[in-house]
């Protein structure tokens, strides 16, 4: 840390600053590809969702769109004209916002992710190179 | 998901797709709260950048340089002139780049950090008021 640091990445770095906060609760995998389902492919039921990401649990999908709802950018419409009421998520304002700003983390690991995968591919070699070399005769 | 929606929201919501795989890596708090700090406050070592990256924990930190070591998007370098060798990570070319992109979610979360507050506010008081309501008289 030195005097030329900007101040917005004093703040995120700083435990005890409100918008650290913020950003821990967003800088999450299944919290940024939900938002971005529900930004590219629209609202959704939670069965919906479940198929949309990939690989995600219940749990998981039930956790991560309280903690999204919570954080004001999602919300859950409830229909109660039908029955059983039909639930559906989808973005307020301020998420849809959000997901046009992830989407800059997507674009790069589709854009670079011939690199990433050449990196491991060249660490992984490189790392089991030495085990070899370390091994006793 | 239907006929509209892009290719690279398909490929980033599919498990199976090489960008998905890339993106699980680097959509983490503590892997981007890394690569801001070693982008805007330069090449550290690990206990500088414990001490930058507030909260994470040693056995956190070891295993996220590991991982964007593999990644190749952080380089760890040994100066062997010095008596321990000196170890300091920085940013590979790749690296910078992902930092500079990420910026973009460190910028939103301070920009709208007062919003979330107020949104998580809400959330809390109306599920405490429906829950005082729930009890039985």
């Amino acid at each position: 840390m030195n005097d030329e640091t900007p101040d917005w990445v004093m703040d995120v770095l700083d435990v005890n600053c409100p918008s650290r906060d913020v950003f821990v609760d967003l800088a999450d995998k299944w919290s940024l590809l939900l938002l971005v389902s529900l930004r590219f492919v629209g609202a959704q039921r939670f069965s919906e969702l479940q198929r949309s990401v990939g690989g995600i649990s219940r749990a998981m999908l039930a956790q991560s769109l309280k903690s999204l709802e919570r954080d004001g950018v999602v919300v859950r419409d409830v229909d109660g004209k039908v029955a059983p009421p039909r639930v559906v998520y989808d973005l307020t304002p301020l998420g849809e916002e959000l997901a046009d700003e992830s989407r800059v983390l997507c674009d790069w690991s589709q854009r670079r992710s011939d690199e990433v995968h050449a990196a491991r591919k060249a660490f992984d070699e490189s790392r089991s190179a030495r085990d070899v070399a370390a091994q006793p005769a």
